[in-house]
Formats: structure tokens, sequence, C-alpha cells
């Protein structure tokens, strides 16, 4: 924790995805207004993929160049708000490759994070989820920690957080807080979603922040929801169901601090037998 | 997985720890037996410091040089049994300095494992648990991975299953099961221990089995209890409660396998990106 880190509110929108992306902007801005009203939120999260649905054949047509259209909508009303806006994850264009990113602006619509997701869904689990995320979206290759002014912040998207290793560095790299967009589905969301994000919450002693799109049970790929903000004791304090809401809560860094105090698992590590 | 690799029943004794060392090694004994007659089980697990309390004064008049006594009675008794047992864990002394030691024997009797408590339990967490085990003890500087002709095999004790870089290199070194002689508190115990089990699971995809003394209302250090064992899916199959009692399941390296090709973690890594 930085001295001059300071408490503060944050919100998730966990927002129902359409196919039409214009759409999706409208009803992204909706959530953002409201959050900001209703809440006084200063750091406002979309989730993975809020301009198309998870799905390979929206991707492409989705797809944006930065700055596209999506971009230039995220960082005009967080300049509008004074607020940071997390700007979930869309699929954007490079150079003829896709990825899975995510934007975050400053209150002045400034650009001042850029994660693309790491590892991708390829998974094939029997009578279950067939995805292979890789063949249509290529890996970023670098984490993603920044100031706020709160406190540092990381991103990581999804499948990102099922890898100990990423958030490990993210945390000893000074996140006080992780962010991770992210979609699990019916078969890994109930076995897997909170138990994974309140272990990288307990390990790493830091607020744990997931923020999912709602339930859409008529879609091909069919989503968890329940997003949810994990205090760095791996308390659960704040989730949303399935249905599209806005979950909002405070995050406290001197919390991260009182906690590593007590249990100094940062400083206990033994790097030279992980090796 | 190896292909010699089979399935095999385990059994956990959640022992009252008393403060008498006879006495313990003569319950140890007697749960043992009954573990092998009522569940015919091919590997018996004891709790973390099994033969006196979890409390420094005890740790000294306790400790034996290997092979002292506690060690000849695990040994024998694996012998008479046919039997792999994992000795929890005891203190043990060794030119002039205590460590928290785990024990392995085979059905021959023979020493085949030891483990030293690599990560040693100093907290100080407000109005709650006080501990500093690194001013009486002395820590282990290795991991302990091994084979038993079922799969092979990881051992860690209580505070070491906290950092997931050492589970993670026990997976990777080849572990199916990974077992855990630990004595949580009232405090972490409910807030941490399902998470943190659960989670490892999860993470690296195979069986973790945690074995703590049942609780005393009357000792200085209260224990958890809730020994338990969790499938490479995250599931928890087999918990016991607070008291005195035996807990049993079956491990089938298999299912490791089969978690591992669905979802495949372990591959998908990108430790270029973790350094």
């Amino acid at each position: 924790m930085n001295s001059r880190d300071k408490t503060f509110r944050l919100a998730v929108c966990q927002m129902l995805v359409e196919k039409d992306k214009k759409n999706n902007l409208v009803k992204a801005e909706k959530l953002i207004r409201q959050a900001k009203k209703e809440f006084n939120a200063d750091i406002i999260v979309l989730p993975e993929m809020f301009n198309c649905p998870y799905n390979h054949k929206y991707f492409h047509i989705t797809a944006e160049k930065f700055p596209g259209e999506t971009a230039i909508f995220l960082s005009g009303i967080a300049l509008d708000l004074k607020t940071f806006i997390i700007g979930g994850s869309i699929p954007e264009s490079e150079d003829g490759n896709l990825f899975n990113t995510s934007y975050t602006f400053d209150p002045k619509g400034k650009l001042i994070a850029r994660h693309r997701k790491i590892h991708l869904f390829d998974v094939n689990i029997k009578n279950g989820i067939s995805f292979q995320e890789s063949k249509y979206i290529s890996p970023g290759n670098s984490i993603t920690v920044f100031d706020t002014g709160f406190c540092r912040i990381g991103i990581a998207i999804c499948y990102d957080m099922r890898f100990p290793e990423l958030i490990r560095k993210m945390a000893l790299e000074g996140a006080s807080l992780i962010i991770v967009p992210a979609a699990f589905n019916m078969i890994t969301g109930p076995a897997h979603w909170h138990t994974t994000a309140r272990a990288r919450a307990i390990d790493n002693q830091l607020y744990f922040v997931c923020a999912s799109p709602a339930r859409d049970a008529s879609s091909d790929y069919i989503v968890y929801g329940h997003s949810l903000m994990v205090d760095p004791w791996g308390q659960i304090f704040s989730e949303a169901g399935e249905d599209e809401t806005i979950i909002s809560g405070i995050v406290n860094p001197s919390e991260v601090e009182r906690v590593r105090k007590e249990l100094p698992l940062l400083k206990q590590r033994k790097p030279e037998i992980y090796i």
C-alpha cells in the first residue's frame, strides 16, 4: 500500500449482453450512469465481452481497432462522469489478429491500461462445455497493473484467474485490488467461481472482484453471473445473482495492509524452494 | 499419472491429542488399527503434531531424534498392517534444532519420505491468534514428493498449504495426491480452511487431503478439526466434524488424468510471463 492510497467506492455492472453492438453500448451507458447516480462510484466496471455475445461468430463483426467506437464511448463517459471506467473486455483487432482486451480510462478520459487476455479458454469438458478460444483469439503476453490514485489495480480476464502465478505476480507488483471481467459458465461457475475468487483474495491478501455478464438462458454460451467482491480476508461483501444488476462496495486499501501485517504471507514466501 | 497407478482407499484419523506422549501413541495405534479394520485402508494418515499438543511448551520434551520412539512405533505398525502410514507430524530434534516433521513408512516399515515444515506459523491476528512457531522450530528447505505404487504423493504441513507456489511445484513434480497434516484454529479455520483446500485441488487438478487433530476446547490452541478430502474437480467427498473420528474415501488417479485432459490448466501455464 502507498501512503497516499485511499478508500473508494467500486461498482460492477452485471450487464445482459445482446447480439447487437449498438444496443450493448446503449445499455452499458445506461448502467454506468445508474452506477454513478445510485452509488456515486469512483470506479465502474463492465463485464467480459460486454459489446458482443461470448461466441466466436460475433468476435470478427464486433471487433475494432483502437480507438474504435467502443473505446471512444468508454473514454467519453469516463470524462463526462469524471470516473474511472474499467471497460470489461471487447474483441480488439490489430494487424489481422483478434484479442480479448480490456481498456481502462481515467476520469479525464485517458486510456491508462490495456489488458489482453493471456490464458485462452481452450477446454473440452465431457457432457459439458467445449470451447476453443485460441482458434479465434490471440493471447496477450504481459501482466497489467497500474496506479489510480486510490490504489494499484491489476486486471485479468476470465480464464486468467485460474492461474495463481499470474495473480501472485500482480500482488507482488503492488496490486491491492484485482479486477477480473469474466464469463464463467453453468459447469465451471457452480464448481469453481466462488472458491477460486476467494482463494486468490486469501492467498494474496487483496481485494478480488469479478465482473460477469448477466445470464441469458437463450444464448449458445450461458454465463453463470454472480459478479462478486471479495475482501483481503476472503469474505464476499457484495454479490449479484444471475440477472442484470449493479453491485457496489467499499474498497479500503488499509485493510490490505492490516491483513498482510497480521498474517505476513507475502513476506513468508520461500521463492528459492519454488524454482 | 503413471500407467501403473491404481485406485486405492485412504483414511485419515482425526485424533484427539493429549498432553502425554505415551497416551498419544496408544491412541494413534488404536485409530490406525480401526482404520485398517473398518475401511481396509491402503494409506492411513495421522494429523499434525499427533504426539504432543500444538504448543511450544511441549515441543522440547516430546521431541525425538530419528529413529525415536514415535518413528519406531509408526514403522512397526506399517509393517504389521502391511499399510502405508503417513505419520502426521511430530517435533523432531537434530543437531540442537527442532523441526515439525512428517515421516511416511511403506508396508515394509521402511521410511520412504520425510517432510519438514517449510513455512512456519508466525502470525499475530488482532483479537485472535498470536503464534511464533519460528521461535522454537527450524524450517525445512525442500519439497517432498514420492512414489507409492498407487500414485505419486506430496506432503506439506499446515501453513505450507497457504503457499500456492509450493503446491504447484508438487503438482509439476507429478503428485496426484497432496496430503497435509494441519492444525488450523478457530479464527483461520472457519475463514480459510475449506476454500484453501478446494482451491489447491481445483488449480492443480489433484486430490487434496487435510488431516487435522480433533478439537479440544480446553487446550491453549484450539484446533478447527474438519479433516477433509477434496477431489480434482474441487468437490469435498469426505469430511469430519470437530470430534475424534476416522474419515475415509477412494482416490482414483485416473480422475486426475481425466480432469487435466478436459481443462488442461497445467499445460496452459505461461511461465515466461510469471517471472
